[in-house]
């Protein structure tokens, strides 16, 4: 049995076929492109040289020979494959945002300008992101092939800082995220905001009060905080570009409930009390607790801030617990690699999860070190 | 007359020798230094080869030969040659902590381990932002020698974005303000935390809750509100480092009072709508009016973002401004170059307003475009 | 009187516009762009804001209004605008490589893929490295307009870090010159080459034993050598790409003549010996004196090493003067800023001679530190 | 049974741990520190976190309990630990140069300061660089437990580079190997050379004509000429720091016998000819010849440039093959992970081979896109 990759040569596809290629569950991958078909993967990428000697083929023949399809192809193209999989009894797992926003068509043309095409095939897709999802992906799989709208980079990151907070039910008004990604956010293709000279040895903001993954981010916290019977937190969400490859840290404030706060004792500000830290220890606690049993969330150790290169390369999600010195804010930060947990990384999960592998299959790896 | 600096060697010293050897109006340079006393600065620095033969001398000398003092000494050392200078009617601009808190000796024991050595230097102090303090550095300058403190880094750039919404009494609320600072920050000693393999193609958070530029900030916030009678505004400050050699990028988020406000019309988030888009301009052109005669601010058109990249090597402090897409939450971006405008160009600034000179003297290059 | 620059929108131009800008005698510009014409260039690099408000024009405007004017145009476009200057009785400064085989057709044709448009414009041009033609750009000044063929880039550091072993006749055989640039070099255009993700972080060699820098190179030292009676080395150049903004190492190996050489005591590679050191220190003297006028050119003493950060923002090249352990081979290693002593302060030094201005006039600044 | 590393807490350690631990064939790891006993690598390293709980221990403890052991210990400590393996029947890897000059007592000593503790060492120790002493490790582990001599990283990558030129006899005179290296060769103990602003965005080289690789790869290209009775080549060899975190690229000069060149049909330089491919294409066979067997030498396609962000976080040296201008000289470039192939990843393949794995256990990751 082969599993198809159609937009393999972008950067989320190539991760992808570089991660598949060392799962030791998967044996052979068929791979497509819509631009560079009849080319080799090997050309674009010299890494793959002597390991991928296979040209990429039509999204097309590569549903006609694989179980299984990833879709790494642009939003909004993707649909008529997701139909053509469906309609074959393949499983279906599309990085792109085609299938993020399924109750909610007016948001989703709202931002990607344009509605669905086929809205039936919601019926069978469902948002991928397992420490929200799993128990869905495992009943909708169970009952015949389903579609994995595979998560954003930064609505990975971002959710799985505020989870706990909204089911413990800590949090009161907006929460604020601010995020920085790395380049490869951008995609393969040459710009002028991802020209070297341009964003290198520089930090920026970009799409303030205007990114797409806001609504995303909303959606997923919103349905978290149902779960829990609480109400959906307001969300401000700031993404920059820093001057780095890989990797996403978002710094997230959540307000806290009057409990939860540990009212400053002065009216300048002061390093942090015994209380705050306590405060901070119990916070630090839930977290851990809430994510006990996910295998790729670490909430990290009093003193250890998370960082991008702490998670390189991995599927991670590390979690660091703060509070403001006034205490009446919690702050989380979060650090996932952008392409892993923020995209290939978790669309594998996705596939060991619909195919009843050991989640960390080929996922299983030491994050780099540099 | 000569323009000493006492701890010329570390990397705010050494910009200020770099800044102040093309300043105009600046003849002779003493350089002084305690750990590296008879050494060359060419020595620390070949980038200085030919331009600065003379050696290091002891503190003392450097004040036995200059008309007026910088100080780039470590915080918490510099009170007695502060003193020595005011004996001798020497201006002493110090870029230390030491007397940014002149009026709250608690906080400043609080957060630097030590309190004031000679408390009656302040009367003779001031805050060395000029944006908030130049009528007081005027007056306080034409009675005698003063001491001026000059901001912190993140301070400088923090206060200038969220000066205008105090004095035109826009927020409401907590301020937060999430800042990413270049490695020059961290000074001239080697630290893991700085060691190239251990910071670079990285982001990571740092003191989150607990670094000592909060209350520096809150002090500076208070007093803006103040003049303009209003509340000081809770302050929440999260510092990163960046893989970037400069600057500090501040995204700062002030809530706003409700008549401020430009609710939405849906609860899933949706692109900018005409009604966040025209209270972001009137908000702006506020904005751009209370800088209206500062020569190093610029409050950036719509459609552009302030980023660390336009302001290196120079004294601007860009800000751009903009709203979240609920409408309830003004999202300032301000980005300076740190050893600048946070430190050895703003050291400047003040020596230009205390000679008499044009306060742009020395500090008129356009900033590096690479 | 005005200063034109066309292709004032490019890297080199925009540089130029910065270096011109903060000239003390020059007092205004024209700037001209064929793309961006009726633009601003804030819009293009925001840096400028407030500095340069006015937009961009036709060339032909800039040639009408100015005396003097740098062309910053790609390659194998601009010799009409030089024959109009030359028309008009304009200096016409030239970025480009259009200029620098003026006496030979055949090869500036070989790898520019175009012949000559105005043959007879050479009599009035020459290269404009003034560390070898100074003389001639002076004398050919007196006479009427010129063209000055700036020198590429990458031929800039390598001829003066070669110049010396040639005038003083220490070498034999084939020079080598291995290069490292900062990515500025490959212009303002996105491409795949330069897109961050590509090009951060890596290393890589491009154009091995096809780089056009390659016979400019070659030309230069032949004319050097032949005004000391040497032969012309033959010369094999290699260009990386290395992960930074800007700067040029040239890492160059120079075999020496017997006389030259410290031959090794032993045949395993052994620490420099006394002998090696002694000979280095006299070669090293040797370059010292060569250069002992010029003011951009810095000889780096025993122990310090040529880097690019040195000369950052600068004018300047540094060279630093070393042996192989065997002592049988000089290496030179030379650094220059490619946007300032590469491109655009060589230019404007340029200028500074034509119009008798002290070569060093708006080109004095120190290194930037960082 | 267990692996040993002691020195697991050093960059190389650290690598070897990470390699080990996604290794098929190892099981358990004791992992042992001098400076860092009793803590946990999860401290130094938060990437391992929940990965390797248990603390470091003494040195003398990890070979209590291994049945190999690796030591990534500095230089010219280590031998007393190779000496109780040897005397325990142990394999012993060491990544330090203590056993790489075994006929050359002298040369060693002369470059690392001290002789040999117990000589008697090496008559078990031989150079672990695979691709030239393949049988002769396996032969020797055949016969008893052994010492290897892991190569220097630079090394690893000029040497493969040169041998099928010395193989096949194409080179004449001296070969130069003009290297850059990502910071990780630095270490993990903070340095100024390694301090983020003083080596970011930047090149340059050190110790020129100094490094003590030099020696280390001048025997290694003696051993491969003396078996095809080429005479050994005289070795110039420059080393570079490079603003990226891993990764040896090495351009590398090799004057070709006259039958091998395709000399230049002018005097100035031209554009490769017809006969320069031609020639260029057939010493590539020779290579890809050379290394038809290896499987972790990539001899590139015409067209592709070996960089360093093409063998990232894998065990490949990568190889392109080109030929300068004038047809004289043969230039290769190889490029290498530092910290895999370079270091950890080849000790890894020479266990490999010592415990009869395939030697592509443990090694086979495609290498990292970004």
């Amino acid at each position: 049995m082969v599993t198809g990759i159609i937009g393999a040569a972008g950067y989320a596809g190539a991760e992808l076929v570089r991660l598949l290629s060392a799962h030791p569950r998967v044996k052979g991958l068929s791979l497509g492109s819509v631009s560079l078909e009849g080319e080799s993967i090997e050309k674009v990428y010299p890494n793959f040289l002597g390991k991928i000697p296979k040209p990429l083929v039509k999204p097309e023949d590569v549903l006609a020979s694989s179980d299984l399809v990833f879709s790494a192809l642009p939003h909004a193209v993707g649909e008529p494959y997701a139909k053509a999989c469906m309609d074959r009894g393949l499983n279906f797992i599309d990085l792109s945002a085609d299938f993020r926003f399924d109750e909610d068509e007016e948001t989703f043309k709202a931002w990607y300008g344009k509605g669905f095409e086929f809205p039936e095939l919601r019926k069978r897709s469902v948002y991928g992101l397992p420490e929200l999802n799993r128990g869905r992906i495992k009943s909708l799989s169970a009952s015949g092939p389903l579609i994995i709208a595979n998560p954003g980079c930064y609505p990975t990151g971002a959710s799985l800082g505020v989870f706990p907070a909204l089911a413990k039910g800590l949090s009161m008004g907006s929460i604020i995220v601010d995020s920085a990604s790395g380049v490869t956010g951008g995609g393969r293709e040459p710009q002028k905001a991802f020209h070297f000279p341009e964003c290198s040895d520089s930090m920026a903001p970009y799409k303030v009060g205007a990114h797409r993954h806001t609504p995303e981010i909303s959606r997923t916290l919103g349905e978290m905080a149902s779960r829990y019977s609480q109400t959906a937190p307001p969300l401000i969400f700031t993404p920059h570009l820093a001057p780095m490859n890989r990797g996403i840290l978002s710094s997230i404030y959540i307000p806290l409930k009057a409990q939860w706060q540990a009212p400053a004792l002065t009216r300048a500000p002061r390093p942090p009390s015994k209380e705050i830290e306590a405060k901070t220890k119990e916070i630090r606690d839930l977290y851990a607790d809430f994510y006990r049993d996910e295998p790729f969330v670490r909430i990290l150790p009093e003193g250890v801030f998370a960082a991008t290169n702490r998670v390189r390369q991995s599927n991670y999600c590390d979690i660091s617990v703060h509070m403001d010195q006034g205490g009446t804010t919690l702050i989380v930060i979060s650090a996932i690699d952008n392409m892993v947990k923020g995209a290939a990384g978790q669309a594998v999960q996705n596939m060991n999860i619909i195919r009843g592998f050991d989640e960390c299959e080929g996922l299983g790896a030491i994050p780099a070190l540099f």
